[in-house]
């Protein structure tokens, strides 16, 4: 095992709130244990462009409170090439660059994987998606800023369902997991959630409306980006149709759930992971994502992390349905 | 002008933030002249329903802060007939109410106006509504609120725009008016404006795109609801058509412009027009609207203050093109 | 065991946001489970004066987002009497109360023990604290509010220090135990932390400010209520005079850290705990508090749960000292 | 009348949210009329120190929305003396600077005043403070975030007085000036308000209390940071021992209201005098500070604006007088 004496660092896929206080600890870690440290822009596209860029301790100063991330981010068709491939090498080499940390998704740790195994530089993980879809963490950083965001959301439009005595379907992010949708739907009093983990079928959800309390005043249905039961126009067609004495609105909440300032947690986690990240890399680990798993850092395979079949709490589920009553 | 004894306080059309401070200084206000005062629930239709209460002090503590309306709000079909509004006469005549305070926006005046000629009961308005299209005041009740909110999630989508070098196409409410889309455009540094009350084709946004800087990482769009141009999903089709090099998004902001707890300035002049318009009441005014105008409280005809032909100040859309550059 | 019927819930101590997710998921619950619930006022305090009354599912609408307690909140000397907790027995029985539900923290728990111990009513706890300080949980209902609280505080305060090149010195709540002020001063980027479980003197401060990169254009210190190095006041007047080359300002959170709308996880865990407490009644579970261990439900004795020497994870600090690099 | 070719721009006295948002404005619209526009750093400080660098459009991307000012700020002994103003002409001679705006309060306007008497440097001003204690100008930069951020935090307070049934005082920045303590204690509720301005002696306040309700669950004295009766401290003392009933707790917010996102008409007012500012100095403005009277552009002396006898309207205090009861 060859000394790491540089780091290149890098944000990939979608971003998330967080990917700054990882990018920060990743740096000022990097910088506290005597190596260098090279910020990389744009993910992939940014390996292969050569737009790299040697990082101070500066850099990353008054950063950790920011959406969104300094380093940019962006998806790479090229690196998914061998010859893509190659010219990243080719360009970590000219930067002296011998080992990276990749924060982002399962596209990310996908590319990572493949890129560790063909050449001889490490690559460490640090889970940066609002999704909380990866394997070897309890949290990924950004989750829980953006559930903050959703149920922000969702107290303004209570007050309006209030005021007017309206049913809501609100759609929230979670195109394969519905794990947003499903803590949200608890925290903002949801009278049902719809996730593509459960096959809740509209039937179920009618049935729920069906005998639901006619003296409540609001009714907030929770519904995952692309569950089962079609998105929350397909969902609020047929609720207008089978419930016309409902006054039934649709909001998607779309993109403002990626950004914004993170929340204490995310902000935690992503130090922690940066940090445990670097020290992974001096001790000779390559080729996993660094995670927390109750409570304690914990290292997981890539291609272990990317199988993200995270499972479903049956009694969350439970206790929205409790909880409607 | 036979002396107040009894105002009813009630809330119509679609709620805003800073409505329950509206009422609570209603209340409060009538009672510290010592009045009575009833609440009616749901606007006109609860007063042709007969949901109509008494009201004291602690029937608003505590609410000054909340989104929504404590007396709930709804539009009326029935209140559009002679029958309706003789049965709500009834009612309040049945409860002693000899006054009203309506709080709304214009559908709400029109019934007013129609019903104070047809009856012996003073009405004065309270403009609520988060479009800030009335005449006679220089801001509605929710509009302060609406466009902090419209501003949050736009800082929130700015940091994902930065992140990925995106365009965004973001869509405000206003369906007559482009007050919202006006200032949070300015204020979000949008790159341009659609708004209902100018001219602003297709073409004048595609010729400022064609010359914008190529350097600039981010793009937002500002669209008010129903701009000459289309929504924000025709706009976006043809920017995506015409601009392929552009990483073009669009953003509903939707339902969550009307909830909230309401800003420090939609309180003040919720308490401010609301104690006004129970002075006015009893100095013997009625079919008016109060609103603030320069900093003064200032009563207008209802039949003038709903024909919201709210001038735009054009230097507001000669800044958004300066700053933009 | 004889089958529980009626449930009395109450909120004790210190407020904490999430209480009022937590009692809406008691009530709800124990009516999902066919029993009734009783809603006591003032903690103990309405035990013995019997300020008690009957919930049902509308008593607990519309408050899931909501800081503070419904039930309000006080401390009781007389509880702490045989004859006070006599007369509270003697009203819960005469209001058939057979079961109860505390929310509160070491205090109420101390309490909770006792009058278990003396009586034949079964009591579970909800650990509802912002501090953070109870055994038996990872994490205490209102704790992940109050250090998001913190951090958009400290983010302001972050604004201004920037702009004038100061150093601050925050402190933040947390008597005997600095779980807030670790996590939010590695959250907000703290040059060092004061906390009460460790030996931080004034000294290893100032060695660390000695050797502070002159560059940085502000510092944060965050400070735990009552650390061993006094009060922020205190650290404060040290820290200028020995570091007078400094523009050295102090703020005081306060009282803000215990209000605001609970943040997801903090409704989430009251949530889950709540549905939990009224389960192990009806299992016949008593003397214990509910908490959430490794994202499990746990029961741990109330005598357990008080002492509270909870573990400052010395990695924590680490960090920090690694970060403010 | 020499024209214009070179703008400096610099921040001054005590930061306040929306400084970014016109330091853009300047910049942007400097360019817009082919002006130069360099940058100042750490205001009249930097000028003599000679801390001056040219912007382009780039230097202002993304900084609208942020608090504090990126041009930093500080206070200047030096620039009180003769020898200092001639350094700092001197500089901004050499760096080709012809023209000057200076965004800040008071004290930044007397420097200008002076200065642009001296030299043949037109000056013109931006009302940058969060105390809107200047002539000329409805409202300050900065103002209407600050009267949010004391919102938000008592809103916060007000939850755990609720809970408790407690009184608190609550003192907000002003040393000077009222205006920040009325309107939020209009929009807070408050049961009282000490301002610098009025007479309000302790001996009032106790009358009022004396009288207040007793079934009042919460209540807030808002208090400026200076009013005659002392600060909340000294007020905080004579409320505990005069009326020993309550549970009365104070607060300070302190620093957090300097800080934070600029609310949207913050960035309005700051993008529309910015602008302003600019086409003053082309059209030969000099001199005066650029406020917005009755939404209209106002320049005003620097000499009147900075009496900032700003008068109480006493409508306010009767407002909250009646809203109280």
């Amino acid at each position: 095992m060859s000394q790491v004496k540089k780091i290149g660092v890098f944000t990939s896929g979608g971003d998330a709130p967080g990917m700054n206080a990882a990018i920060r600890a990743v740096v000022r870690s990097g910088l506290y244990y005597n190596l260098e440290v090279a910020g990389i822009r744009r993910g992939y596209e940014g390996m292969i462009s050569g737009d790299i860029f040697d990082m101070d301790r500066k850099s990353v100063g008054n950063i950790i409170q920011r959406g969104g991330t300094i380093l940019k981010t962006a998806r790479s068709d090229q690196f998914r090439t061998p010859e893509g491939r190659k010219t990243a090498y080719d360009n970590l080499k000219a930067h002296n660059i011998d080992a990276l940390v990749a924060i982002g998704g399962d596209g990310t740790f996908t590319g990572a994987n493949i890129f560790s195994q063909e050449y001889d530089i490490p690559v460490l993980g640090l889970p940066g998606t609002i999704d909380n879809d990866l394997a070897g963490t309890d949290f990924t950083i950004g989750y829980d800023t953006a559930i903050n965001t959703v149920i922000d959301a969702v107290d303004k439009i209570r007050d309006t369902a209030e005021s007017h005595d309206r049913l809501f379907i609100v759609e929230v992010m979670g195109r394969d997991c519905g794990l947003i949708a499903l803590r949200t739907g608890i925290a903002a009093g949801a009278e049902a959630i719809l996730i593509p983990e459960t096959k809740t079928d509209v039937d179920a959800l009618f049935a729920h409306l069906e005998h639901a309390r006619k003296d409540k005043s609001s009714k907030i249905i929770m519904v995952a980006e692309s569950g089962e039961a079609g998105n929350a126009f397909d969902i609020g067609r047929q609720v207008k149709e089978r419930f016309p004495q409902y006054d039934t609105r649709i909001s998607i909440l779309g993109h403002i759930q990626r950004g914004g300032r993170p929340s204490c947690m995310d902000r935690v986690l992503a130090s922690r992971v940066g940090v445990a990240a670097v020290e992974g890399l001096i001790g000779g680990r390559k080729n996993e994502m660094v995670g927390i798993v109750n409570n304690e850092i914990a290292y997981t395979p890539f291609e272990k992390a990317i199988k993200h079949n995270v499972e479903i709490n049956e009694k969350f589920l439970k206790i929205v349905e409790i909880l409607a009553i």
